[in-house]
């Protein structure tokens, strides 16, 4: 469906977003986070087409974002978990709860809250400096080539 | 072409992904935010149609994350730029990085490097929880609901 391959861009943005850019699948490693986990379930609480369901959950764990195990062998079923690299998403849709949350819920406020086990108290993601630990913002943040660039020259001039 | 309106469900990831769910349109947000404004350069940076780019460009003006501003009266022409919207959604897009950064990069390593110019080191965002400032993982976070939450009874029982 989708012609142009964002995964083979030379952006980490692209690769990213070659993932999560289709909000079903955005919700479906919601649902996964927050312990939806079998097909039947997903399908029922996403009001996605059976079709569309199997297709994300197929990419998904043929991208290792999430695994695959059977909990009853008749009749054969299986539920998907998070690995390490779909917890790590997760991560970045944790950045867009807090995003979500701040422009988008409106008055009726923000639809879920997170609490954090560590501190037991109700939070928000922060994005901060993995150097300095400061509160990092777009507009404090200068963009350089990285070893894996594939940048024209004339948008380095502008870096 | 999208027939669900993610934009209207209670949950603070589908109103985001309702946005950025389109990887062109987070690409439109990463050059605006490393300094592409004008619609030509757009196109040429990312060889994206005419149409699509303007489709995606008259949504993020409508929705309050880009600000479209005048250059040049004749002929007229238009820059974009962040509003603090956009910014703040910027900063979904540098979580984004770093996943991209490790996760798909490959041997290639990393397109594109941070160097934040608070303390002028490379780096990283880093999610941490705005509470106790720990770093913050998705297995560290138990969802509650929120005052706009509408969550079915099923889903309920499971939180």
């Amino acid at each position: 469906m989708q012609r142009t391959d964002f995964g083979e861009m030379a952006c980490s943005i692209a690769r990213t977003f070659d993932i999560l850019g289709e909000p079903w699948t955005a919700l479906v490693l919601r649902d996964v986070f927050i312990g939806i986990r079998r097909f039947d379930e997903l399908q029922r609480d996403l009001g996605v087409s059976r079709k569309v369901l199997a297709e994300r959950l197929a990419r998904l764990v043929d991208l290792g974002v999430l695994a695959r195990r059977g909990y009853s062998s008749r009749p054969p079923r299986h539920e998907y978990t998070l690995t390490e690299k779909g917890s790590d998403l997760v991560s970045v849709l944790l950045a867009s709860v807090a995003w979500g949350d701040r422009w988008a819920a409106g008055e009726a406020g923000p639809p879920a809250l997170l609490r954090h086990r560590g501190c037991g108290e109700l939070t928000h993601a922060e994005l901060r400096c993995a150097r300095c630990g400061d509160v990092l913002h777009a507009d404090g943040i200068d963009v350089e080539d990285g070893p894996g660039a594939v940048i024209p020259d004339r948008i380095k001039e502008r870096l």
